[in-house]
């Protein structure tokens, strides 16, 4: 997946406002920059710790190669559409927000046990494999989990090290600290309440929603924007549309997110089929499934759910029962709503911002990866 | 152990700069009431999103109710001795150190497999024992990493937060930036270098020292020292006084950690004794020891070391092999002359700095716990 280019989008921006294409189409370049420059001076600082801190650097360099930077990208537009002039500072800020997103899937995959991510080895599935080609002593997966768990530490740290270095002026820096402090916070809380839903499986579609909310739409949508909009100083008014823009595309980028993870192309999505099922994750597909599929039907989803040795026709299976009894098609409707309530949003932004805010609908929600 | 009182030192203080007693009496139930306060605001946060995350916040508050406030107490002093004048400001960066110190140590219970901290069972073991009670679906223990995992990320963000949120002007926070992103990922190198030495077993005793000195030196001493030289503006001929008193007492504090680690009273430690032999982890003292000690006596520590069945038979002819050959002792006189080198270091500091950091030599060598 590419970024939207900035091309005249059908709101047609007026002819004082043109949308520059190079804005929009550079920007993952200019992050993935921005990201390499940053790696390249931590990498200075564990060389001079110790030759045996390379492994730890790669696995988060290599992490950071992938990712389709759309976070940075509500971020940079938050910005742009509060009236905040394209420069590095919000670039480096908007990067800064792919090292919290990796630090969030390191330790993720942890917590789920998974074993690729982005179409490579998790990061502790690669530390596992460096333990166990060494032949040291003790468990491989254990210093696998450490391992991880070090690499997710490192990224939270250069986060804000990137934050406060960004080079926006302090009181910018000051005016975003809310939300910034705010995202961190709250994502935790939606990992932990996640972890619940799969722990307690007593799932109900209200309570999915809650920890998609908090665990995902947030940190992914809304908070990348609205930071964007502090930090320039974005008036209420347009920190509450994003708000609503935020939230509502949020909650649709995650649901596509879950329909991926079942439905979704290993060759695309990077993840093997039907490894969230077998991970047990309780998402809205799951609980508007429960809700419709005949008792029986129930039971075979409960009993798949979270087996790790579930196989190909076990998710066959499970596939069935969530397009037979309509669930598919309710979440995709909640997709398609929730996608035009963010698009209805955009309205109260200025070009060029809106046009690209409007392309990022599509890029979140109609996507294979 | 409490901080050492600020009552006129040995080497008196002009009558023109006496200590405050207050300061440094104080200064834990000031970074101690800093720490609740931002802990309760933090509780609002968790409590808007979910009755649920009680037990996310309820690990972190147990835990910081504990502890030496070394940390602190070095950065406050670090301030204090560079001309910096008491402020909530400089109280508020020095107890986000503890929320650092937090992180570590949660993060470090888990790839330690360690079962109590501070007295009470480590964050890992309390979300096991959560989940366990609740009969909850799944790997209890798993349940417990994953919850540690994000309680720690929770510290490390909080960490983060104090600083910037400290009040200090930015000007001031900016010159600290450099220490406090140094600190925090040279600990995260230390850690990892930590494990390695634990899988790969070939301490030396130059390694080990390298080890101590990433994985706790540094961030225990040295940097909240620095930091809060480097927040006052202190000019370079101090910082590097401080470099060298925080280096020396770093490295021993390290050394009397390793040693209460095998000698110390469970009672006082708040850990079960001998379970840094039965976490296998590999000191100073244990180098001296291997290097010491007959080869039979070695493939007794070698066998017995990361043994996670020793019993008490077991510590005790550990500790007897480390007195026998004289490694015990080898280590206390390394603790005794780094603690004069810091010492003597101190003699460039202008009271009323001077004696509290001459106090602290003793606080973080001569101690129980």
């Amino acid at each position: 997946m590419s970024l939207p280019v900035g091309s005249r989008g059908v709101t047609g921006a007026s002819p004082a406002d043109p949308v520059n294409p190079m804005d929009a189409e550079d920007l993952r370049a200019r992050v993935h920059k921005a990201l390499a420059d940053h790696l390249a001076t931590q990498a200075d600082v564990l060389d001079a710790v110790s030759d045996d801190l390379a492994p730890l650097m790669d696995s988060v360099g290599d992490l950071l190669t992938g990712g389709k930077r759309l976070r940075a990208a509500f971020c940079y537009w938050g910005w742009r559409g509060a009236g905040g002039e394209d420069c590095a500072g919000i670039v480096s800020v908007a990067s800064a927000l792919e090292l919290f997103q990796a630090a969030a899937l390191i330790h993720d995959d942890v917590m789920d046990g998974s074993d690729t991510r982005r179409g490579q080895p998790a990061v502790h599935r690669r530390f596992a494999a460096l333990h166990r080609g060494n032949h040291w002593l003790g468990s491989s997966a254990d210093f696998g989990v450490a391992g991880a768990i070090l690499a997710g530490d490192l990224c939270l740290s250069w986060c804000d090290e990137m934050y406060a270095a960004s080079g926006l002026p302090p009181e910018s820096l000051a005016a975003g600290r809310s939300v910034f402090d705010l995202m961190r916070t709250e994502l935790m809380c939606g990992q932990y309440l996640d972890m619940l839903e799969q722990v307690q499986a007593t799932t109900t579609v209200e309570r999915a929603r809650h920890v998609i909310l908090y665990k995902s739409a947030k940190y992914s949508v809304q908070q990348p924007l609205l930071l964007g909009g502090a930090l320039a100083g974005a008036p209420d008014e347009l920190l509450a549309t994003y708000d609503r823009y935020g939230r509502a595309l949020g909650e649709a980028f995650q649901l596509r997110d879950d329909v991926l993870g079942v439905f979704g192309d290993p060759t695309t999505t990077g993840k093997p089929a039907g490894d969230d099922l077998r991970e047990g994750k309780r998402t809205v597909l799951v609980a508007v499934t429960l809700e419709r599929c005949s008792p029986a039907e129930a039971a075979v989803v409960r009993r798949s759910l979270g087996d790790p040795h579930l196989d190909a026709a076990g998710v066959d299976r499970l596939r069935e029962v969530m397009t037979d009894s309509g669930a598919l098609g309710v979440v995709e409707g909640m997709i398609s709503d929730l996608s035009a309530e963010a698009m209805a949003a955009t309205a109260a932004v200025d070009a060029p911002a809106r046009e690209v805010l409007e392309q990022l609908v599509a890029a979140a929600t109609a996507r294979s990866q």
